[in-house]
C-alpha cells in the first residue's frame, strides 16, 4: 500500500537504498514447479548492470543475487522466494554537498516534503539502484512466460536525443551496450554520447518494448486493463515521463478507417493497437513505446534552494549516466513481463474454466517494429 | 481484483452494461463530513453526457444520479457511497449483425476470448457508456479537493486529429461543446466535424489535464508514484493509447540542462517535469496529456471475422461519435480527480505526523499549457 | 480498503444505511458462464428474513433483489453483478431519544468517535440490515460452489442461551425458524424465547457451520490461510464474539495424542482439526463455530452518556430480536460461501497447473457434529 | 495476494523456510521519523525465542535481526524496512522418515495437495519459525503504538492443558518462562511439563493479550472490523484453534441485561465487548483470548499414509515443543500490534479531519483479566 509492492497476485515486494546494506525483494505468487536457481536471474542482472560500457555509470558491484527461500530441490515450491543483493560499493563519501540543498530534477525535494527527512546518500531509495530487484524479479516471471507459455520479451533502444534508430536486426540487440537494433549505428552512438560527456550534459531517450506469444484474454477491465497497468508499470521507472501503446500518439492524427486493425481468418491485418483491444490482450505483439527524460545530474552548475529556502548552486559530481535510457532496456523488459505474469494468473483465477466458443485467430501481422 | 475497483483508499467499484438495467458505482473511503447531493454530481455527468451537441452520439437520457448511501443530513458520514443511475435508453434493437462477428478495433474479439461469451448489446461492459460513473466518483473526488485543499482540475481539447489548438482562455473550455481551449476556431472545428461525418469517417485526439493547488508530497514511491497512477488512470479510459506527464515524448530529444526544472525562493523556474519528481508531487502543476485513439464504429465496412473464424464485412451503425476524444475531458478531468484524492489519504495515512523541515516553495512557474 | 468490501478475487462490496433508500452490493470476479437470475437468491433472502417468526424482529419488508448486470441471456459475463434491494420500510419515526444518546452495547459511541457523527436511524450503517447482501452475494458464491465443485454448506443452531441443542437431523434446520437441528426441542426453544420475550430481555447464541466437499488445498499460507480468513468472515457479522475450527477451545485441554487426526487409506480417523491443516484445507469437512452475544437492544432501562457527556438512561424501543443468533444462520454459511470461493480462486490463479504426486484420501470420518 | 503479506496500511510481507538460508520480512507504511534501531527488536526476539527454557524446543540460534534498509541516522524514512535473520542451524539431518510420508496433524498433506511439493525439512514454510518475523515487525509497530500513542499490549498464559492460572502479577510474566501470570504456581506447571515429556505427549494452551490506552476509533466496518482483523491475525497464527473478544464464547449464556456494558460519564461500568463495539475500538482494553491446540510432533507412534497412500506409521524425532503456547505469548502480542498500528493508519487515512463532537469517555473500567 505504500506504494513497494507490485502487481496483485504475481506480487513483488521490494526494499533497499542506494547505500544502505542490502537490496532486497519478495516474489509472492510463483506458480510451484518452476526450475530456478541464481542461474537464471544473475544474466538479467548483469545485463542491467552499471558498467557495462563507459557511457553508463562506474558502479562496480558484483550485483550478485542470492534467493532466500521459494525454492527446494531446483524448483519453486509456491511459497515466496526472497531474493537479495548486497550492496559492496558503498564508497565512504562527502555528502555535505547534497545533503543541505535540493538537486534540481530529482527527488530531493519532494522526498523531504513527503517524509520530513530523507536519505541523500547516492539519492537513497529514490535512486535507479532500485531498478535491479524489478529485473531479478523480472527474471521469474520471464523464464514461466517463455518456459510454459511461450511469451517471448524484447527491447530495445529506439531513439537517443536527435538519432532514431530504425530496427534492423532484433537479434544483436543484447549484443551492444546501447541495446541498439541497428548495429550499423554503433559508432554513431559512440560519437554522440562521447560528445555530450564531454559537454557535461545527458539526454533523453525513447525505449520499445515487445512482447510475442501472449495468449489472447490477458487484462482485466475495466479500471486493469493490460494497457493501463503496462502504463503504471512503466511510469513506475525512474526517469519514464511518456507511455504509449501501439500506434501511441500518433492515434491523435489518425483516422478510424486507418487505425482500425482489420481481421482476416489468417489473423489480424495490422497492429495499431499494440496488441490490445478493450484493456484485454488480442494475441497479437504487444507492443510499448517509452520516453525518458535526461538525467538531471549534470556537471553544469544548476539554480536551486537549500533546505531553508536559501538560494544555492549546485553541481552533481559522483557517478552518473548521461542517458538513463541507455540501460533502461533490461528494466522495461522486466517490469513487461511482471505485468503479463500477474494478468496471466489474474486471467486464470477467474476464468481457468472457460472455453472459448471461437479459437483465436493467428497473430499474423508484422509487429509493428520489426 | 478483477479490474472493476479503482484506487486504495479512496475507491470507486464500478458496475454494470450499457444496455443493462442500470449503471452504479460505490465510492468508499471519503472522509465524513463533506458537504454532498446529488446536485454536487450531476452537472460534471451534464457535461460529460451524450448528445451535448450534434457532434457527439445520440443518446437522449437523463443520467439521473442518485446517491443510495453514505450520506446523512447533507454530509458524507464516512461510510460508503453508492451512486445509482439508471438506463432508460435501451431501445430495442436488432443485435444479429454484431451478435457473432467482432467489430474491428472493438473489445468485441477479445472479451469473448476471455470470457467465453460477452454482452453484444451495444459493447455491454466495454461501452464507453461506464465512463458515466468515472464522472459522478471523480465529482466526489473533486469537490473534497477544491474545498477541503484548493486544488482544482482543468482539461481541455488540444488537438483534434490535424488540428492543434492552442490555450487562449481556459475559462470558456466549458462553454462550447469541444472543450476547446480557443474560442476562435470554434467554426473551424465544426466544419471539421462536420466533413468527417460525411466521410463516415472518425478522428484521434489529444487532450490535456492540468491540476492546480496539489500539496507537495503526494505519490507512493517506488510502484505507485503519483505519475505511475495517474498512467494507469488515464489509460484505463476507453480509447487512450498514450499518456504523457510535462514534456513528455520531447523529453527524449531534450539535453538535462534544458529539461531539469530550476529552484529559486520564489519557485520553480519551468514545469518540464509535470508537476511530478521521483513520483512525488513538487507542488506545481500536474500536467498530463493523453492520446485518444479515432473510434472504430465507423460506417465504412471493414474486414473481419465471425464466431466460427469466417471471413465477414461490418458496417457499425447505431449512435456513435466520429471523435470520442471530444467528449473526453469531463473522463480526464475525474480520473485525475480519483488519483490525487487516493494520494491525498495514502499520503496522510503514513505522514500525518510529519512536520516537513523545510516549506515548501511556491509553484510560481506558469503551467506549461497556459 | 475502509471496509467494506470483501474477498480478493472473489470480491463482495457492500452500501447502505439501515434506513437509506437501498442496500446493494457488487460481486466482482465471479467467474462467467453461471446460470444465474434473481430466483437463485430469493430464496436465501428470504431465509435471513426478518418476520420469518414472530420471535425475530417485525420489519415486513419484501427484500426483493434486483441483479442490475453481469449476467445476459441468463448466464454471468464475468463483468461485475450489481445487486439492489431498496428499503421500502423506513416508516417515519422519533428518533430525538437516540439521537443524542448513546445505547450501551450498541455502535453507538464508536461510530460518533470514528467519524464524528453518525446515521441514527435504526443504527445506520451498524444495523444488522447490512448483512442481506452478504447472503445476496452469498448466494451467488454459494451457487457456484455447489454446482461446479460440488460443495454444501449448512448451519444450525448449536446453542440459545442455557439450551444446548443436539443434531438430531441437518435435513430439517431449514423447517423450522430457529435453526434448530433437533426438531424435538422446538417447543422447549419457543418457550423459552416466550419468556424472553416477557422478561425484556435478550440472550446468547452459539451457531455452528460446517462445509461439506471442499476441494484439499484452498488456503494461503502464511497469513491468509482458510481458518483465519474464516475468522476474519465470521468476526465481521454482527454480535460475533467468538469464532472456533473444529475441537476450538476443547483443544487447549487435549493432548496430542488425542487431538491430531491420525490417516489411513480409507481417510481421516477424526477431524479434531476442522477440516484445515497449515492453514490449507485438508478435503474433510470444515467445521465453524460461532458465539453471538445478546443483542443490546432490551426494554430493560440502562444507564448511559449522551453527546455532551452527561449520564441519562436509555430504553430501546422498536423492533428488535432478542436473539440475533436465530436468523444468524444463513449469514454464517454465507460468510463461509464466500470465504471458500474466494480461496478456490485464489488457489487457481496460482496452482491451476499443479498435478499433486498424491491423490486426495477420502474424507471418511464423520464430521464432529453430525 | 498469496497470503505472505499482512496489513494494508502497515503492511508485513514475509519469507523463509525453516532451514532455508534466512528469514526475512518488508516492513512497508511504517510513518517516518520513528526511532530505530536492531536494540528495538532483539530483546522481543529473544522472548520468543527457542531454549529459553527446558521445556520448549532446543533450537541454539543466536536469531540476530538485520535492518536493511528504510533507517537512517537512526530514524525511519518512510521507505520499506527490510529485515534478516540468518538461519544459522541448519543441521544435516536425515528427512528421508518424514519425506515420504504425511505427519498427522501437519501441514504436510495440504501443502503436497496444494502446491503439488513441498519443503520438508524441519516443516519448511509451515514451520512456527516464521513466527519470528511477526515478532521482529510486530517490535516496530510495538514502538510506534508505546511511544507515540501510548498503548500498551501483554499477553500472558491463561491455561495450559488443565491448569487454569489467575491473573495475579502481570508485571511478572516475562520473568519467567511459562509467561504465566501467576508465580505462585510455576513449580507446578515445571511438573506437570516434566511429566507431560516422560509422557512423549503434548497438551494445548489458552493465551490471553491485552491493549491499552487504545484510541477509540480504531476499525473498518463493516468486514474489516478491529475484531475481525484481531480474529484474522491470532488465527493465522500456527495452532490456534479458537479466537475470542471480551466474554466470547461465554457470550452465549449471557442475558442482554448481563452482558451490555453500561456507560457513566467517569466511564464504561464492564467490559464485556472486550474493548469492540460494531468494530470499532471504545477506549477501552482489547481483551483477545486464543486456544492452541497441542502440537502434533510426538513420540507417540502414530497412523499415517505416505505419498503413494499407504498406510505407514510415524513417530515424530527432533525438537519439538511439548507445548506450542508455551512460547506463543510474544507472537500474538506482536499480532495485535500488527492489527492496531495497520487500524491507526487507517483511521487517520479517512478521519484525520475529524473533530468529534464528544470527548472520549475514561475508559474506568478494570479489565477483565485483571
Amino acid at each position: 500500500m505504500s506504494g513497494n509492492t507490485f502487481g496483485k497476485l504475481f506480487c513483488v515486494s521490494s526494499f533497499g537504498e542506494s547505500h544502505g546494506p542490502a537490496m532486497g525483494c519478495i516474489v509472492d505468487g510463483c506458480p510451484p514447479g518452476l526450475p530456478l536457481s541464481e542461474q537464471d536471474i544473475q544474466p538479467e542482472i548483469e545485463r542491467r548492470r552499471t558498467g557495462t560500457s563507459r557511457h553508463t555509470s562506474q558502479r562496480k558491484e558484483p550485483d550478485q543475487v542470492r534467493i532466500l527461500s521459494g525454492v527446494f530441490e531446483g524448483r519453486t515450491t509456491g511459497t515466496p522466494i526472497g531474493l537479495l543483493i548486497e550492496n559492496q560499493d558503498q564508497r565512504s563519501r562527502d555528502y555535505d554537498k547534497v545533503k543541505d540543498r535540493f538537486r534540481p530534477g530529482h527527488a530531493d525535494y519532494t522526498y523531504q516534503q513527503k517524509y520530513g527527512r530523507r536519505d541523500y546518500r547516492g539519492g537513497g531509495r529514490s535512486s535507479a539502484r532500485e531498478t535491479v530487484m524489478r529485473v531479478a524479479a523480472g527474471a521469474i516471471a520471464r523464464k514461466y512466460l517463455r518456459e510454459r507459455l511461450g511469451v517471448t520479451i524484447q527491447g530495445y533502444l529506439a531513439q537517443l536525443g536527435p538519432l532514431r534508430l530504425e530496427v534492423r536486426s532484433l537479434r544483436t540487440v543484447y549484443d551492444n551496450p546501447f541495446f541498439s537494433p541497428d548495429p550499423s549505428r554503433l559508432t554513431e552512438i559512440e560519437d554522440y554520447m562521447t560528445q555530450l560527456r564531454r559537454d557535461g550534459d545527458s539526454v533523453g531517450a525513447r525505449i520499445n518494448v515487445l512482447a510475442r506469444g501472449v495468449p489472447p484474454g490477458l487484462g482485466e477491465p475495466i479500471f486493469d486493463r493490460l494497457d493501463a497497468d503496462i502504463a503504471h508499470a512503466m511510469m513506475s521507472i525512474n526517469a519514464v515521463k511518456g507511455v504509449e501503446l501501439g500506434a501511441g500518439f500518433e492515434s491523435v492524427a489518425q483516422r478510424g478507417s486507418e487505425h482500425r486493425d482489420l481481421m482476416s481468418p489468417q489473423g489480424f491485418l495490422s497492429n495499431h493497437a499494440g496488441g490490445v483491444l478493450g484493456g484485454i490482450s488480442s494475441g497479437q505483439d504487444i507492443l510499448v513505446s517509452l520516453a525518458f527524460k535526461p538525467t538531471s545530474s549534470i556537471v553544469i552548475p544548476g539554480e536551486t534552494i537549500d533546505i531553508q529556502g536559501r538560494s544555492v548552486e549546485v553541481v552533481t559530481t559522483g557517478r552518473h549516466d548521461p542517458c538513463v535510457g541507455l540501460r533502461a532496456t533490461p528494466i522495461a523488459e522486466a517490469m513487461l513481463a511482471l505485468v503479463l505474469m500477474d494478468h496471466y494468473l489474474r486471467h486464470r483465477a477467474q476464468n481457468a474454466d472457460v472455453a472459448p466458443d471461437t479459437a483465436a485467430i493467428p497473430a499474423s501481422a508484422p509487429p509493428a517494429g520489426a
